[in-house]
């Protein structure tokens, strides 16, 4: 068999039509659930069926496009919603990429007896929880949670949301066990790690894992003026000297501290009450999350958290509660499948391809509990993402959906071989 | 002349008869210009009047009591407003114990060409303006200010409020030149140095100034998972990396660093922008206020704050724009009056005085502007103030008036010897 070419016409048509659906200016706005978001889900379905595949909605929302071909198979595909207001290619590529694979490989006779399902994981976004379709499809959501969960917009329970898009009463889609030798997504990389360093591909070691932290420093509001220094129990205070001095042991680089080549952290709020100009805050309450693809790593960044959060505390006679209030254990990517990406890559964009671990969070990390499961990356322009100036270049999106394509036919006829199908099917 | 006795009961009960205007549970909320205001405001005027005094009240609010006795004159007094739902001592105590020693004196022959005047000024407590009713008096608060003034807590123009408080049209009174030579103000500590030392008597040596700061640090939104350390542009890590130097440059405890033995500085707010756990803060924008009795060395830590935002908002390639939004310049007491006070509480409570610097801003310090002005402290029973429980012992409410009562006596007879008039009228 030689090699697979995409239609890159029929992919950019794709992505073109998809970013029609709810968009505002540049950008697109499809919270999960919405209008947009729904109509986004059925055009995905007849475009699923104008391919051949048999497409279906489930009840939570997830579309998966599936073909039943007799031999081997592979999932493919990401997410539709948008993180609000924000741009046309976070979820939306991965999802258009693993039906160009589809059909692409589809009007190949070598693969005739071959299956490369789509799916449009639903609410990967966190509009109404953490990863709901992947989670759901790998069997690791209950009935239970979803009664419980609700929008973080809006507060609407996620069942009235599920109603309202017509989705309730609807079956729930759990993956068929053996069915798939891998999964497979592509996804815009989200910072400018490719851009800086040239590279047209990514090829992903591992998802970071994330851990999100709650601080609460407890003082006693007092008048700015007259209360001495000695006397203040300052939780602001206590709360600044505790993230400084973690920042200091967290080092200024690689190898200098605490943190590793990949560990990011983030302040991403502080609440001072009562928050006036001439009042001491009593309480100070501190968002802090930090990502790395080590677990340990990240052991050893809560434990000196504490440790530091404590120590300063108590330095300001404050009391201090610390609650890790989200953990996401990420997943290291499926050895097998990186040497086939990478294989892939280094046919198509020799020398403009790296490996790279993501920092964010994706699909790929929940199916990764019961399949191999792989990644593949595009440069996001100026690192951008998140926003309506989300962008990558037609080129790019077009030797990534390539480099898809070729990666899904590579382990395809890998998992023929391991099956001891190719004499029978192929030969 | 022997010693002037006050009358410790009409002291207590008239302090106990304010409080019940505008009482809620231990505390007391009469925010300036509220019905419960102006009725504390119409009560001083006719206790005033029943003392003998002719009473009025002004065109901003100030209540003033006044004696023609033909001889000199020294003015007292404080504020009648609480800081929203606070204590029942903070002004009222200095508007009453001016009262008790014009009344005390008034009744001593010896006196009798004396005139202890009393003044409630409106608005120490800042609900529309910066010492509406100090500033009046001593001719710095001009029509254009009141035009434009708001309510802090509902934004409700001072005009509206002024004319619902049956004020609109009413003169101010500005103070007579040359009428009066000392003011002197009683007031609670708002602090617990008193009561750390076991005195009974505060002499203010100064009333600290106080600087107020807008740090606003710009950097670049981003996502938290997949921007690099080294590639933010993180506000909120520039705003804590200048706020945690410039407190190392304040240094431990006196003498250490940039802040003296009455420094205090606080963060009373810190936002940053968008607040997302997942989101590298875009902007951060802080509250910085810091107060010292010396210029020079506000001047100083002006200069260090400027300097660290500066150089952590390099470091992180952040902007930052400082902005002082706030000065206020406090006043050192008249060193003669400081004397005269510091001889009363020698000679009612010996060993149990101090002198020390108020942290907190007072009326006194705008009628030092043009005349001698003086301040005495009782003690806040453990530093609480701008709360309910706020109190004072009644022991030290009666010391604390007879201090004061004694040293108005002293610069009364200082004035008259120094008028030439002492030989004609007492002699």
């Amino acid at each position: 068999m030689g090699a697979v070419e995409i239609d890159a016409g029929r992919l950019l048509d794709d992505l073109q039509a998809l970013r029609e659906i709810g968009r505002e200016g540049r950008g697109v706005n499809r919270p999960t659930y919405s209008p947009p978001d729904m109509e986004a889900r059925r055009w995905l379905a007849s475009r699923m069926a104008a391919a051949g595949l048999e497409a279906g909605i489930d009840g939570i929302g997830s579309v998966l496009g599936r073909r039943e071909a007799g031999g081997v198979a592979v999932l493919t595909g990401s997410h539709l919603e948008t993180h609000g207001h924000a741009g046309w290619l976070d979820g939306a590529y991965g999802v258009i990429c693993g039906l160009e694979a589809s059909r692409a490989l589809s009007s190949v006779p070598g693969f005739a007896d071959c299956a490369v399902d789509v799916m449009a994981f639903a609410d990967e976004e966190a509009h109404y929880g953490s990863f709901l379709g992947a989670r759901s499809f790998v069997g690791a959501l209950s009935e239970a949670e979803i009664d419980a969960a609700t929008g973080r917009a809006d507060g609407k329970p996620l069942r009235t949301a599920l109603s309202e898009a017509g989705l309730a009463g609807q079956p729930r889609f759990l993956c068929p066990p053996g069915r798939y030798s891998a999964f497979l997504e592509a996804h815009i990389e989200q910072g400018d790690r490719l851009e800086a360093a040239g590279a047209r591909i990514g090829v992903v070691s591992a998802i970071v894992g994330s851990r999100l932290y709650r601080l609460v420093f407890t003082g006693q509001a007092n008048h700015a003026g007259t209360t001495s220094m000695a006397r203040r129990r300052d939780a602001g205070r206590a709360a600044l000297h505790a993230l400084a001095a973690l920042d200091d042991r967290m080092g200024e680089g690689p190898g200098t501290g605490l943190a590793g080549p990949h560990t990011v952290w983030t302040v991403g709020r502080i609440t001072l009450e009562p928050g006036a100009a001439a009042v001491i805050p009593g309480r100070a309450e501190v968002l802090f999350q930090v990502r790395d693809p080590d677990p340990e790593r990240l052991d050893a960044i809560e434990a000196a958290l504490t440790a530091q959060a404590e120590a300063a505390a108590a330095a300001m006679r404050c009391g201090v509660g610390i609650a890790r209030i989200a953990r996401n254990d990420g997943a290291a990517m499926d050895p097998g499948l990186r040497a086939q990406l990478v294989r892939a890559a280094r046919a198509r964009v020799p020398d403009h391809w790296m490996e790279l671990p993501s920092g964010a969070g994706h699909d790929a990390q929940h199916l990764a509990r019961i399949m191999p499961a792989g990644m593949l990356f595009v440069p996001s322009i100026g690192g951008i993402s998140h926003h309506p100036d989300e962008d990558t270049s037609p080129e790019d999106l077009v030797a990534g959906a390539q480099v898809f394509t070729d990666a899904v036919a590579l382990i395809l006829r890998q998992a023929r071989a391991g099956s001891g199908r190719e004499g029978r099917d192929g030969g």
